[in-house]
């Protein structure tokens, strides 16, 4: 069995055993469903590998590991209500199969759950875990309103579209490793290279989301192609299609991102991907992932670890980057 | 000047230097704007005056108590969605004032900052709190749960009720108390009882608050009299009086207490309050008062501190009680 696949069967035995409480059910049962839904766990994955890779004993990065996994599951059942989102991972948001008020009681009693795992560990520990923490749950929250914000307006730059990524998304894959580095209680240098390497991975990550989610197999990707086109999401391909288009192409872009926009939404999707491919949006975004992921991997050849170690991580981030799901 | 006042100021003073986060505007627009509603700061007042009471510097408190009432804070503008209100402190909540996703978002940003605010404690100080804050907010949680769960319930016991209203506001009281008795590194025996103390006035604080909103005067209360009579809330009156009512008056009752009463608002106050008073459950509401008072009061004697220092809390808990506002 890979490393990895040992991790994440470990992982969910873990949480299966650390997620216990049920009383008030109306409170405790939709953190049992959204938790259980699944996902690639990619985020835990990576504060146990963190730990693992700085001679850490694995088996004590597991709550940190939780509070991690448990934080991204109230930012999803937050967002999901101010997407207005019906589904998550194929089933019903919490919000749906609940209601509004379950949602957001829910989700802030896991935002206080997740800081509670930080209590098994010493004081130095906890203190650093939860500060780390704390700066990046923060950062997350501002992300999102970045996000929401960039929603109502008419013009986002590619940096200011980077700049919300990495917080919406990618500060937090930063945070998983270097909390795994904490536990491991390797040197500072060592904490900073790796959160520098998860961020930068993360934002790779989030643009190959975004080509997925135009450009990806219906199959494998698991949501419908072309969301991100039908909700008008100014992504990178949006952006960096506006800023190359002709006057003609740019009047189109705009008709077609409106919510008044009178064609089918199949012909939506199809017009917006032509367009995005005629200023070759699609080769640009394949580059800037590209970009990000080498910037990650050199930031692991600082890292003073065993080159066994490097290769562990340098494969996951390809996978990550290879991925069709 | 009265020491409490004094109190007052500072933490005033403390808050406007101390909250100073502003981009995105968006997010913390919002949380400025709730924070500067004004409110009687009663629960940071209790961490500062702890703070001193156990002969600690009570200018180290103002971080604790800073926690305390953004948390406080956070739960307002959530439960405010939740119970639909559009006025806080007489002006338009969050949600009503900007939209769902800023009272969400700005809420949970709230719910991060009052844990941050621990990081300014040497680490087993910042430990003992963040664990006080943890299992608190927590159980804040739990009670808006309850609370919202007694909606959609006919018949709630005495017992519950007392219980949801423990974790509601109660615990928070407690805990403020507590983590200025943490700050003082006082005895543990100290922090124990300090909270029991707290948990037992803050039971009567609320008890006080819902005899007031029936019983209160309008023009002093702040609040329109008789607005949980208008919301069916199943307070102690409500169930006391259900308890002790023959069946003809039982019958009254249910069909004042359900969303389709045909009768006018103030009508229903007016046969409601008739009702309470009926089978004498204002009577009974305020020895359930007295006795939470003189609970706390008892843990007070308990209390290995200055006859002089316990007379400042014993008058804190006499105005809280005597009050009208």
């Amino acid at each position: 069995m890979l490393l990895i696949d040992k991790y994440r069967d470990e992982f969910a035995q873990f949480l299966k055993e650390n997620i216990t409480k049920t009383q008030p059910e109306t409170l405790y049962d939709p953190i049992h469903y959204i938790l259980n839904l699944g996902g690639k766990r990619i985020r835990p994955i990576l504060t146990i590998l963190s730990t693992d890779i700085f001679k850490g004993d694995y088996k004590k990065a597991m709550f940190a590991a939780l509070a991690i996994e448990i934080f991204h599951n109230f930012s999803l059942v937050h967002d999901d209500i101010m997407d207005k989102a019906l589904l998550r991972r194929g089933k019903a948001t919490v919000h749906t199969k609940w209601n509004l008020n379950t949602g957001i009681l829910s989700g802030d009693a896991m935002l206080i759950l997740a800081y509670q795992y930080f209590e098994r560990y010493e004081p130095h520990i906890f203190r650093e875990l939860a500060i780390i923490f704390g700066k990046t749950a923060l950062e997350v929250c501002e992300g999102q309103q970045y996000d929401l914000d960039f929603e109502n307006r008419n013009e986002v730059s590619t940096e200011e579209y980077l700049k919300m990524i990495e917080y919406k998304t990618a500060v937090l894959v930063g945070a998983a490793l270097q909390m795994g580095a904490v536990v491991a209680k390797t040197t500072q240098e060592n904490k900073q290279i790796i959160y520098d390497f998860g961020v930068a991975l993360g934002i790779a990550f989030q643009l190959q989301d975004d080509y997925l989610d135009t450009f990806g197999n219906a199959k494998t990707f698991g949501k419908k192609i072309g969301g991100d086109i039908l909700e008008n999401k100014k992504t990178l391909l949006y952006i960096k299609t506006f800023e190359n288009s002709n006057p003609s192409q740019k009047e189109e872009l705009a008709s077609l991102y409106t919510t008044s926009c009178s064609v089918s939404e199949q012909e939506k999707i199809e017009r917006t991907t032509t367009l995005f491919k005629s200023v070759q949006s699609d080769i640009l975004l394949r580059e800037e992932i590209e970009n990000y992921t080498f910037k990650a991997f050199s930031f692991l050849e600082k890292l003073n670890i065993s080159e066994e170690k490097k290769s562990i991580l340098r494969q996951f981030g390809t996978d990550l980057m290879n991925r069709n799901v």
